[in-house]
């Protein structure tokens, strides 16, 4: 399953969550239930756009805790209904290369390209979550991996379970 | 059909070509199908592989007539069998970010990132055979342009065409 996944090269968090992979799935696809947990507090997803099929847009504006806007966008690459999601910032939407992203000082995350894979796969404790990132060279890893690569996306996932549990 | 293409920032060739469609999809997916008309003379393809499935690599090494090489890779976006093919060169294969292209003198149309579609759809004479390439920006549409997309492009086409012919 994480065929493209590359030790060198690329990120991943592996998890087990008490959360049924249909309700994680919602959480990844459906603007209103993505932005509350999309961004590592203190940070805000303010705007979430999701045009759900290969090569659609994936947009999302991330506010700072001093209130400036960061937008990202992404295009879809592959979507398995409850089971592989994966969009990448490499290409626009409609399959478009993207120009190469520029200095984006406070959201230094939004400086590289990568692409992204959620995965879900049914376990006995609920669902086992993976995400993993691929980056285009070694040091674009390194430099997020020091970013908090780990930190950050754990800390979501976090968010993402808990609002899945408030709300059942 | 033609759903991501933008006349600003993108070249298109379309022709009506008096082959069936099916044997067109054939010289696009299989490389010894590909290789004999797949670059404009006196330059050839001395290398392909096909790895035909979405995120699959496809790879072509072109010669130039003084015998030097250059390879290409790219990653499929779309496949549908005998009506729309995608790839690019902003991804490698597996979806990964692929590395801003270098300088490659002698080749210059491989040192930008671009999107290729091929439609092919059934016509009265035979096949509508049209091919797209988006570019990230208005300054690699010209260039690409300039380059001869639309006769390179076209040279390919007949010489498609050509050996489909010689070879029924």
């Amino acid at each position: 399953m994480n065929d493209n996944f590359n030790p060198e090269l690329d990120l991943m968090l592996e998890r087990i969550v008490d959360v049924p992979r249909e309700l994680i799935w919602e959480a990844w696809t459906t603007p209103e239930k993505l932005m509350p947990w999309f961004c590592p507090l203190p940070w805000k997803t303010v705007e979430c756009e999701i045009d759900l099929r290969v090569g659609g847009r994936f947009y999302t504006v991330m506010q700072s805790p001093e209130g400036q806007r960061f937008p990202n966008t992404g295009c879809y690459l592959e979507l398995v209904k409850n089971e592989r999601l994966t969009w990448t910032n490499a290409l626009e939407p409609g399959f478009r290369p993207a120009k190469q992203p520029e200095a984006s000082p406070g959201h230094e995350c939004a400086e590289f390209l990568l692409t992204a894979t959620i995965l879900l796969e049914p376990h006995a404790k609920g669902t086992k979550y993976t995400a993993y990132v691929q980056h285009s060279d070694v040091e674009n890893r390194i430099r997020h991996e020091k970013m908090g690569f780990e930190e950050g996306w754990g800390a979501c996932l976090n968010q993402l379970v808990a609002i899945i549990k408030s709300s059942s």
